[in-house]
């Protein structure tokens, strides 16, 4: 066991570049004072920046160091799916305690190579300080189409609002967490003996939370088809992510209740602990689902995602003076609200 | 007085909103999942990441938010410099306590706008968490002619070593703030009535600590001549950084010991407190000017600099197996030694 403050910066700086491979699209990649890259031309350049701190973001304690990796690449990557766009490159800034173990890094690294070379993306960068607080910040850079990224703003009155997959199941993964189940080596181990469709749930709930997905292809293909007129990802919730777009539109959105895309283990694991899985998928961050708003028909968004991939229209746009709105089974009117703020106590 | 607890994280981003103009180069900023940027034809991009850690890089008490904002901007600026890049654009991350007021937000913005807007840069992002450790991370983008970014890696044995402006101003201002002194209100205070030259000393020392000047306009004049075959930005100290430029290049150095452009303030400080002003010259870091190697004529080079700020030739470079060298005054060749390092224990 050998801890940083043995193998000093030089050395730690070195140990990155091992496990990193050499870049084959970037120009120049780790060990100098700028990444290089040869923009493909006639594209846009997508760029985007995510950091994770411990305590406020994650506890080591609660995931892996391979998982932590994976999943500080993926929220910067879903950012770049919410754009429609295709990610090439990354660089990772560390804050980094000097007791912390080398072995801590490679697993980190492994995650983030991991996550990241599924979509194509090169690390080529990054800075590393030391710290009390550990922190990994990930940029990463992408291209779209020129003019074809698409933003927040676009959304138009009478337009249907739709979301890929399912929502919750992030938040069902924090809520389990937080009831005192982990996952080690892939097995559930918490306050109770859990087996069968109880455990699988309680997994892919945990999964869902530690290590989730960005929706890189997703997103592709709503660029492409030219279909979406605006859209987002589900970051800090449904209802908070709404309301980001619209306020970017210039619009509002009436959501039906009874057509959000719960899913199925925020159900099972709301009943484990008596919460609402409905809230969970209202107003739950991180399922990184993209969420979009389109004037076209049903059937050829449901035809863009005949891969299997759930989408679902889940309201409209109405006029911008209308507000937020969430149609409750029950018939009634009431202000969307929810979702996840860094800095507002209760 | 306002505390971000009381703004929320959506507040807050309203606010850096304002604070920051809306760009005009890029086309998009602040406010969407990615920024986006049109690259220009041919270019080649470079992108860099710097981050400052609060009680590791800088304190609260020693600095302004002004001046904070401004040296983490300029941090990330000299790592274009060493490129010979033309920095366009910036993305600014922050970890911050829910206790900090909103005007120290005002002041890290308004020092992060003032020294980019000085070299061009606009701010399109950037992402917020809470944390308890107070972090700022900038990563800048830049652009350079096809093949014309001037790399760690070039430096050939018989070619000469070079540095701009004057090392150790950084190291002496840091000596300084140990000691007791502060600049407030552009004043300075500490443990003794300093005046006149000592004073002015002390002052400007302070200044070089906690606002560095990045040499982007010098960067950009090497990188047009084509006459630096390698170059890096001071930030670790001379012998760290001339030792990362020898590894990359696979070649060594000889330093010489009475080339050294030692700043005078280096000198002053040094003898008021007792301290070695060649071991700040050699090992401080942060002074933020360009060490490069160049095979060109003296002449060519110190013509490069006729705008006034001091060039020299501090040495040379040699054949892989000599390793980094200092030949100090008395004659004495020694291992050149000595930088930061933020992670080996002493």
């Amino acid at each position: 066991v050998m801890k940083l403050s043995a193998i000093g910066e030089l050395g730690l700086i070195e140990r990155i570049r091992e496990l990193v491979p050499r870049p084959t699209q970037a120009i120049l990649g780790i060990g100098d004072d700028c990444a290089v890259l040869r923009p493909t031309a006639g594209r846009d350049l997508l760029v985007t920046t995510d950091v994770l701190v411990e305590q406020v973001d994650f506890t080591q304690e609660a995931t892996s160091p391979f998982r932590l990796g994976r999943k500080a690449m993926a929220a910067s990557l879903s950012d770049i799916a919410a754009m429609g766009g295709r990610p090439c490159a990354a660089l990772v800034t560390l804050a980094l305690r000097q007791d912390l173990e080398t072995e801590f890094i490679d697993e980190l690294y492994r995650g983030l190579q991991h996550e990241g070379s599924k979509h194509g993306v090169e690390i080529i960068g990054g800075d590393i300080s030391a710290s009390s607080t550990l922190m990994i910040g990930v940029t990463v850079l992408g291209e779209a189409e020129s003019r074809r990224a698409v933003t927040r703003a676009g959304a138009k009155p009478g337009e249907r609002v739709w979301v890929t997959g399912r929502l919750g199941g992030s938040a069902a993964g924090l809520a389990a967490l937080q009831a005192g189940f982990r996952l080690r080596n892939d097995q559930v181990e918490g306050p109770l003996e859990a087996t069968g469709e109880l455990a699988e749930a309680i997994r892919e709930a945990l999964e869902r939370h530690l290590c989730p997905s960005p929706r890189i292809r997703e997103g592709l293909a709503l660029a492409a088809a030219g279909i979406a007129s605006s859209m987002i990802d589900v970051s800090d919730g449904l209802a908070a992510d709404v309301a980001k777009l619209c306020r970017e539109s210039g619009v509002s959105t009436r959501i039906r209740e009874d057509r959000i895309p719960v899913d199925p283990v925020a159900s099972i694991i709301g009943d484990l602990l008596g919460q609402d899985a409905m809230a969970m998928a209202l107003g739950g961050g991180e399922d990184f689902e993209l969420l979009f708003s389109s004037p076209a028909d049903a059937d050829d968004i449901v035809r863009l995602f005949a891969n299997g991939r759930a989408v679902t229209e889940v309201g409209e746009v109405t006029a911008p003076g209308e507000g937020c709105v969430l149609i409750q089974r029950s018939g009634a009117t009431v202000p969307l609200s929810g979702g996840h703020d860094h800095f507002r106590r209760p």
